[in-house]
């Protein structure tokens, strides 16, 4: 493959540059002219802003309804409710799993991202199904983007015969981690539930992602369960766990916490939801900086029997994180920028370098040849606007323009 | 002036309809194809949803740096720090107040605005030099929009010399309201400044619009001293109450307050802030349609020298109100698009009907001629889409097509 030159694009907003990527790094940077393009594909970044790509580490390709007629919401008020409503109906939706899930992650490409981590259901109803549909989604976009795939126990673990033996088969069909969620509140066992899931990781050697929404002091236990989990099996560094809504509230035990996060390097998703005052939601971006946390941003559910919100824009979601951190300082707002693009890839690949607040990589020689330009005065003016006019690059090729994929 | 015939339009995402409309009302409804175009110019809906025009009753257009280079914030973490910031840079920016606020009114009306109510600053550094910036915007539209103007004393009354002189001025040059601001933070004399905006209001026959970021205990009482004073002086439907962040808490006193806001037809406005588990910003919209309480939605500030946030388009704060209620339900996401249209509305005009849960105005024949056209199945779905293509119509006639003004 002939390497990329991307010339005039501003790294974080910075002075012009000309950038030449091949397959795997960034191999050059220069004034604007001073590379010389031979044998490679030249390609005009007319001033706009040279980021990272875009992480999403948190979203559910199977349960898309995007590119679908809408759909009025028919879920309930509870978490169960919505997991019903999805078994009740997905089965009918006008375009099979693999085809929801391979138009979604191309509009999500199409917007910038080139890492993605998503959740694929599996329970006794579905089966691998979803699953499936995940993995041809993943295939069909293979030269477009990098995915990772949770198997994920939405209804559970132990409620239902034989999910054990799915989870079990997903792990060796092609999904990258283990999944799980709310311990105490779903299979109202914990200890069975995360010793399923710490088992199937170790067996297979694969890292886990566990959904906890569970809020208050239940949720600091469940995460205490799994913190302890990670420790005894040498697993720091490997372990994510999605929302931990418990880490958002003001109470004393979030410090202790935190500090063992910090400690065993268990990574973070946010999707950046909206909190209130009687329910705290949002994880504590810039403490989670200023600790060496890991974090990372993603869609969650687009459109979906869930709920009619996410749309696969990853710049669109990073508005939403900085304007539910309540952000209005450009520093803090380009830290949100920062968790979307590399935060994300650090809690995919822990080998990467920690962000930090003010830290902007990703722009320089050696970096990953995954990177995305978009259009602003500022990053924190891209963030604003939002504009569709982008350069999407992965493994240093454009797979991407202005909205529409190569 | 001719009527317009708007065909295949879906009033509230019903079936399609024709609309004729002229200057004042709608004047007929009919299924497609049976209302003659005679003296009518024709113009096809293309099966867009049809609203009643957003009404945007929160906005500074005196501050707007839209359409201006970006410019980083240099505001601190304090109200006052933000007023002392917008007061050492606005002199500086590129272009005057009136180009500024013609700018940001024209991309207003474009994205569908036609009802507004928008702040403008009055104080001893800018004196009417805002204020007249905000009357040649209003003035540069008077045939796309109804705008009317708030002399806003953002920076107290009685802090600097001649301010109550300027606001009197201001209210005998064009002025619509008096506005007031935080009467016990500011002026630290709640009794006074606000004995000041009512005797003006009294005065000049004006409604009043007051700023009451307070909140907690201290807002409530402020909030019962403007009640007492519209009491007292027979202004039952003529004050508003921005913000209101004190009603967005869960204390005893707010029940009470309610009850009097509703007893004394206050209309409050809100931007759809983010609130947190500490501070609490966002009003009960259900709460306050079931009670009857005219409730409006604005943009606040558009990029200016207080915040970034902000970009003139009504549908995306719609969209945003929706996010910052945490609603996913369908029949409260439109509840939010009512706000957004006819609630404003209401807010500018008590004499309209009230919205309450589930109430779809502003579509029937004899409502007014200011309407918007939508793309989307349903109307939670053009909340969700926030598509440029638009039509918008005011006093009747077609005001703005696919973002650009006619």
């Amino acid at each position: 493959m002939s390497p990329t030159l991307l010339r005039n694009v501003r790294p974080w907003g910075g002075d012009a540059r000309d950038v030449l990527i091949d397959a795997d790094a960034i191999r050059e940077i220069g004034a604007p002219g001073t590379i010389s393009a031979e044998g490679a594909v030249a390609v005009d970044g007319d001033g706009g802003i040279l980021l990272p790509s875009f992480s999403d580490v948190h979203v559910h390709l199977d349960s898309t309804r995007m590119g679908l007629p809408f759909r009025p919401n028919t879920a309930g008020d509870t978490r169960w409710s919505h997991i019903m409503n999805d078994r009740e109906n997905w089965r009918s939706a006008e375009r099979s799993v693999a085809d929801r899930a391979t138009y979604t992650l191309g509009r999500m490409i199409a917007q910038g991202a080139t890492r993605v981590r998503s959740h694929a259901q599996v329970d006794a109803d579905s089966g691998l199904e979803k699953f499936e549909g995940v993995l041809a989604a993943r295939d069909a976009h293979r030269d477009r983007a990098s995915v990772e795939i949770v198997a994920f126990p939405q209804v559970g673990i132990h409620l239902e015969d034989g999910v054990p033996d799915l989870l079990d088969l997903a792990l060796r069909s092609g999904a990258d981690l283990i999944g799980g969620i709310d311990p105490c509140e779903i299979d109202r066992d914990p200890i069975r539930h995360l010793d399923t899931v710490f088992d199937l990781a170790d067996r297979h050697g694969v890292g886990v992602d566990i959904h906890l929404h569970e809020g208050g002091s239940l949720g600091l236990f469940s995460l205490d369960l799994i913190l302890e989990r990670t420790r005894a099996l040498g697993m720091a560094g490997r372990v994510s766990v999605s929302h931990a809504f418990s880490l958002a509230d003001r109470s004393p035990g979030v410090d202790r916490a935190l500090e063992q996060v910090a400690e065993l390097d268990v990574a973070l998703t946010t999707i950046a939801p909206k909190g209130s005052l009687t329910v705290p939601l949002d994880l504590p971006i810039e403490r989670l900086l200023e600790t060496g946390v890991r974090v990372g941003l993603g869609m969650d559910g687009q459109r979906d029997y869930w709920s009619p919100w996410g749309d696969g824009d990853m710049l669109e979601r990073t508005w939403m994180l900085a304007f539910t951190q309540g952000f209005s300082r450009d520093d803090l707002i380009e830290d949100c920028l920062a968790v979307a693009t590399w935060g994300g890839a650090s809690v995919i690949d822990a080998t990467l370098p920690r962000l930090a607040p003010g830290v902007r990589p990703g722009v320089a020689v050696g970096d990953p040849a995954e990177l995305v330009v978009v259009r602003g005065d500022t990053p924190t003016a891209a963030v604003m606007d939002r504009s569709s006019e982008r350069l999407v690059l992965h493994r240093g090729r454009i797979v991407a323009e202005n909205d529409d994929l190569r």
